[in-house]
Parts: C-alpha cells; sequence; structure tokens
C-alpha cells in the first residue's frame, strides 16, 4: 500500500448483527469518501429496549487514500 | 441519560454467531433485571470440539437504570 | 482444563460475517493442528472495494493441549 | 485492608463536572451498599445537546467490604 | 441511537478545570459541526509554568449524527 | 460451557502470597454465590508496611453459571 | 521541547475536585522539581466514608526538564 | 497551548524507516492543513514481499490548532 | 541477547500456585524447545470447582534463540 | 491518605516465586525510602536456564509519602 | 487478502537503529517461512552497555499465507 | 539479572530518528545513573514546525542495577 492514507472514525448501526452495522457504517462513508480500503473494529455496542437487544453499533476506523 | 446506572458483566453463549451470543445474554439478564438500556462486548471466545467451532461466547456489559 | 496448551495466532476470512471468519480459521487449523480447545478474538478488520465491505478478516489466538 | 472486598460499576451524572457526577455516583449506591472504601474512575463520557455539554458521565468501580 | 455517526477527536483547554476545558472543545465545535450526540474523554493532560498548574487539557472524542 | 454466565468482581487478601489471596476471595465468595467455575486476575496489589509487605491483593473477576 | 526531560509519578489528593488534586501535585512537587513543564493524568480514584466521597486522588506523570 | 486543537489520523510510508514514513505522513498532510503542532505515533506496520521488508507504514495522530 | 529470538505462547497449570504453573510450562516446552531464555506473564486465570480454586492457570510468552 | 504521595518502578528477582520476588523490591527499596505504603504489580517475567525457571522477575510500582 | 493467515511473533535486533532490527527479524524467519506479507511492531526495546545504546531489540508480529 | 533494579522514565529527542532521539536520552541519563541495562519505548511522539517534522521526541524507560 504505498502511499499516504487518512483514517475517519464512524458508527453504523444494525438491528441484526456486528457484520451488518460495519456493512452501514462503509456503505454511508461511501457518499462522501472514496478509495477506503481497509476498516478496523474500535468497539461493539448496542441498544437495549424492553429487555431486548433492539440496535447493534459498530465504531470503526476506516482507511482510505489520500488523491493527489 | 440522566440518573444513576449500574453495570453488571455477563457471558452468553450461542452456537450460531457473536450477535446471538449478545441477545441470549440479554435475554437471560432481562429475567431479573429491569430498566436495561445499553450493552458493551468486552470480549468474543468460543469453544471448539473435533476441530470445529461449537459454541460463540461473548462477555458484555449491561448498563440499567437504578429505580428509586 | 489439566495439563499444557499451546497457543497460535491465525487470521480467518470470509465475505459474510465476523463468525464466519472465525470458523474458516479454526476448520483450516484443524488440517495441521489437533485437540483444539477454545479461541479468543484479537481484533476484527476487513477490506473495502469500491465502496463495499469485501471481507471480513477476524484474528484468533487458538489454544490446544500438548499431546506427550 | 484486611478481609475480602466486592466491586461494583456505578455510572454517576451530573450537568456540572466530573466530581460531582462521581459524588453523585457514591451517594446512590450508599442507599443500598453498605461499608464503600474507595472508587476508581473507569472512563469518563458525556452528553451533548444543542452544541453545549448537558452532562457528565461517569463510570466508576466501587470496593466495599463483605460483611460476614 | 438509530443512523451513522461520525467521530472527531479534539483538545480542549482551560485554566480552571477539566470540565471547563471539556465545554470549551464542544462550544469551539460546535462553530463547525451539528447534530453532536455525546463526548468520550482520550486523556487528560496539561502544562505547567513557574511550579503551578497553567492549563488543563482534554482530547476528547465527538460524536455526531451524519445528515442526508 | 452452554448457557449463561455472570462474572462478578471480588478482592481477597492474604498475608503469604498472590495465589493464597485468590483462595481467599473464591473461598470467601463460595458463602454467597453458587456453581463458580472461572476466575481471572485483573489486578496484583498489596499492602506495605514498616517497609514490609504485609499483605498482597488480588482482584479477581469470577464467573458462574446462572441457575435457572 | 528541544533538550533532555525526566518524569516521575506523583499522586496528589484534594476533597473538592480532581482538578484541584493535580495542583496539589504539582504544586507540592514544586518543592524539589525545577523546570516542570507538563503533567499527564495517569488514574483517578478516591476514598469513601459514611458514603461520601471524602478524598479525590489524582496519579500524574509529570515532566520536567534536565538541567546541566 | 491555550486554543482549540482538533487530531486526525494518517498512515505514512517510506521504503527506508520509520522516521521517514511519519515525514512523509507530516508533509503530505500540510498540503490541506495547516498550524500542525504534534504528532503521535499509533502503531508501526509494514509490507513484506518476498521475504523482505518493502515499507514501514505508520500511523500518526497530528494535532493542529483551529484557526477562528 | 544478539541474534534472533521466536516467541511461542503456552498455558501451564498447577494445583498449587503461579510459579508452579509457569514452571510447569516451562518444563513442558523444553521438551521440545531449545535455547529458552525468558518469559512473560501474559495473564492468570484459574478453575474453581465445589466452591474451590482447583486449578491455577498461567499464559506464558517464551522467548528462546533461533540456531542457525 | 491524605497529603501527597510519590510513585518509584523498581523490579525485584527471586528464584522461588513472584511473591518473595515482590518482598525483595520492597525490603531492597525500604533501605532509602521511607514511609512506602503501597505496590502495585506492573508485570511478571523470568529467565530461563537449561530449560528451567531460575528467577522469576516482578516489575512493581511503590506509593510512598512524601515528608515535609 | 483472501485465505487464511498465521501470525509468528519474532524479535529481531541491531546496533543501528529499529528499521535495522526489524529487517533482521524478517530476513531471519524468510530461511523458514514462505509467503509472509506483513509485519506489526509488538514493542521496541534495548540493551544498554556502558551508558551507550549497544542494540536495539523490536518484537514483531509477522503474518504469512498458509499454503494448501 | 539478579538483584533489585531501579526503572526510571526519560524523553530523549532528536532532529533525525527516534534511534537517535533514545541515544540521547541514555547518553543524558548515564550523567548521573550508572549500571543501566536495557530500556524500553513507552511512547514516540514529535514537534512539527511549518508543516515539517522539527524534532522527534521518544519516552523511555530505563532499568539499571542498585548498587549496594
Amino acid at each position: 500500500m504505498p502511499g499516504i492514507y487518512k483514517i475517519i472514525e464512524v458508527v453504523g448501526t444494525s438491528p441484526v448483527s456486528f457484520a451488518e452495522a460495519v456493512k452501514s457504517a462503509v456503505a454511508e462513508a461511501s457518499d462522501t469518501v472514496r478509495h477506503m480500503e481497509w476498516f478496523e473494529v474500535v468497539n461493539e455496542r448496542g441498544r437495549i429496549v424492553d429487555g431486548r437487544v433492539e440496535e447493534f453499533q459498530v465504531t470503526v476506523k476506516i482507511g482510505f487514500k489520500i488523491e493527489r
């Protein structure tokens, strides 16, 4: 991976699973960021309502190449 | 989130996935704890039998509001 | 768990989920390692292509009993 | 500190400062727990509303002696 | 907290206390960032001049909702 | 380890060694908690009096199965 | 900051707040150490008496320039 | 350092050394960011090709003053 | 310590103490690994049976020189 | 613990156990430091010779009250 | 990086720099391991003799693809 | 390494590289400390001026044998 990369931190959410929450974060970031190459999970949390898991929340760092 | 919260640590298990293990932990905790609001994953482990993953184990911290 | 155990570190990949990536790592390790008993997730990363998650990568430590 | 101690994890909140949030957590815990001797800050967070800090949230571990 | 969130890292300063340094960081960020919802303290440092604390410096992560 | 587990945090003390401090914590916890299965050391500290170690203090997390 | 620096670790206490505990540590250290330039908080703890916070304790690392 | 600072995370690369990778990251960031004052190394990695280190990769956090 | 070293991770067990668990791990590893020079404790856990500590488990990293 | 405390870091060694290595470090420190009150284990390592543990090494932080 | 990877931990040394110590570790590992793709620095230490740095020691994790 | 060791924390600086900053810290410490045996890097930071790295700063822990 020659070149320079920038890393942003994003939280994605999903009612289904951690993997879907990650996909959601990446898909959303793709609206404004190009050349994304990798992600790394920072932490996994979630919201509970009425004694049930209502939402999975995954914080990810996403790395993308800086265009010159 | 005004008020005071208590945090407990629970391990949930599932033969299917980490998300199901979390749901299992929360569902079980709901039998005795009320007003749960969030969880945070502490670690993810599992058991292997005969060269295959038999069980996913997720340790979660669960936060709930203290009733007065 | 009486006895002595060795721990190896392996990275499994999957296009679907973190759980599948773990299963993949364990299944592959089973070709050369016997008596595996547990795994622990070290970190969760992934590759992004064209603004979408292409691959989930999970680094796991796997513990197995040393045969005498 | 001879004897056996138990540690619980509690989140206190305050609109004013981190120290007040800790005091709030300890005061509340004192309703149901006796013989508390020390606390340790686990993390400091807060809520933002309309571009201003509305609430300081401090997670503390509190140690107390177990009565026989 | 349904939706997607972005996290930025900011350092606020104050001659008075850690809480004021956090407030300062959030107030300043509000000039350019909207929909901020929470902060988390990353570390607390400070500057010493002539044997006295001259400035408290708090690094915070701030989460805000991404507007579509 | 199929099922759901709860984790508590306890500090045991001993004038002799870290191992004895752990045994002390577990023995005491057994008065009120059943089905304990494992412990994990969180930290090891101690008290010094007159230039000598007077007490070893070990904080352990203890996991036990929740009975239905 | 050209030159060589030494770092010492000190615990300051205060009945009022974490910021006051830091100031107390720095003020005390200034009796014997010169050219102190920065501090970094290592952990925040405290003592509880009769169900109330009696003392805030902050462990700080303090950096100072070595005079030649 | 009175004022407010923002921190960004960048990965620099170099075929020669970690120090050159850092310089590369900072030089590139200077194209779009002004008033940078410090960096902190987050992690050091690299790529291996044909049994030799081909590239050093250093992730750094860079702090810069926010202009009003 | 000039030269190149490899590090392996091993879990030793003992019914008596953490030190004995370490000795057990090192003794067992000596059957297949030569030139071991140091160990470092990674974590200390154990198994509880009938409310008593039945086994101390210590995970150690062991470093040994690679023979050419 | 009202007052100001200083923390030093020391490595003690013993051919027998981790507890003895800690005692050794504290005893030695008592030659030059007074008013020591507590220690905390930072890490546990050791030396291996001829396939056997020859020495336990424990790094401890020791806190002592500063005399005015 | 589709496929399965194994991670080993190695310590390289050099009298010159951290980068050279990494290169040394990788070059040595290449004698017995094929398909190495990346490394990550775990820690950086060194030996001092007569008041001078005699040796830089870098512990690296090295990832390589498992051949079927 | 039989005996008792003390550990100090020092920051060295260099305009050239991290390795030179370490050498600088050790050389300076040798003016007042004898019997230094090892160092360990705690963190690596630096100062940026006019968009360029002006100074590498390395915090190291240095261990030395206590003379009786």
